[in-house]
């Protein structure tokens, strides 16, 4: 298949089979494709907290408008963007980039000084929602890479964000949680798998100059 | 090639050829991925403006800090989110679902009156936060997308976004220019393509429970 069939494939899972649990060599890759989605700088500024723990995905089930995909799915992916970020997280990127690429720790001093000029001032507000967006393309490697291996997603906003920081103990942590994706296989009587998708046409969302 | 070949294949391309042209049929590929792009209750809040015009190209360059890949890329992908829900939004998304699916569109009323109730009354800060966050999934479409032809791309949110909606005249149809992808060819002398990708590991990214 190429990638325009997977994203064919994909459809937002209303009910998952909650007998079906993702084997761990596939979640793996999925935790690949998000190690690898670019971030700005790089800087990769988030966590993702993996649940597969039922009684916690019950738990967080009533902090989401009960909706059923968040129990029943296989595995929960809850990702939480950083809401500050701190000299050492850049002095850590400087460090692992040093590492990677091989490059005296000293050559890639002038850039982390420019990162904390450019980001270390700004207010929490700016940084999360410069953060959050980010996260919305590692969610996107998720959803492709589970549309890859015939694993059914649901991406997820209706939460309850305080509920979510408070179970989780993140608020310490200087993260929140962003945007959600239930994992899992489709029930055989989840009927929205059945529904033609609702796209608008070329020539409603492309203006080409 | 499998999914997480194409995520290591990509990088942020510093430098374009600026001779190589992407081919339409290329391109129709790479918009169909945008246009398949799973957006908050489908309603897809944004458009696209692709430019090919160099003069064009390099007149934003100059609002892009001096990026040669603004100019030099084959086509630029403006990724503009909107900035304001209107009752027509609703009724156009009620309308193509209908026909899409073949449900009468009386069916779909109840639907359309919920995402009224919920949209129309959240602020223009709301709205471009929210509809901002869903545009980075389609701009995650396209550099998947591009990988898998083996087409460079480079994701740019460093550009004056005030002087963007004024050159693309986008102000006034409640659009604001929210992520840009430059798209095309690397160039030979781009030492980048040879920098090893830098990346946390596992566990400083995920946490199981």
């Amino acid at each position: 298949m190429d990638i325009i069939d997977y994203y064919k494939w994909r459809y937002a899972t209303k009910k998952f089979n909650p007998d079906k649990k993702i084997p761990i060599s596939d979640i793996e890759l999925i935790k690949e494709s998000i190690r690898l989605a670019p971030t700005s700088y790089g800087l990769q500024l988030f966590k993702v907290i993996i649940i597969e723990n039922q009684l916690k995905k019950e738990a967080l089930r009533k902090f989401s408008y009960n909706q059923s995909q968040v129990s029943d799915a296989s595995h929960l992916f809850i990702f939480c963007n950083s809401t500050k970020v701190f000299e050492k997280d850049i002095d850590l990127y400087i460090e692992n980039k040093s590492v990677s690429q091989k490059i005296p720790i000293e050559e890639n001093k002038g850039y982390g000084d420019f990162l904390k000029k450019t980001l270390l001032n700004k207010s929490s507000e700016e940084i999360s929602e410069w953060t959050k967006n980010q996260i919305y393309i590692a969610l996107t490697h998720l959803m492709t890479t589970c549309a890859s291996l015939k694993i059914d997603s649901c991406p997820i906003e209706g939460f309850d964000t305080s509920k979510y920081n408070e179970f989780l103990n993140i608020n310490k942590k200087n993260l929140s949680a962003g945007v959600v994706a239930a994992i899992g296989y489709r029930s055989e009587s989840d009927d929205s798998q059945h529904n033609k998708k609702v796209r608008k046409s070329f020539k409603d969302i492309f203006e080409v100059d």
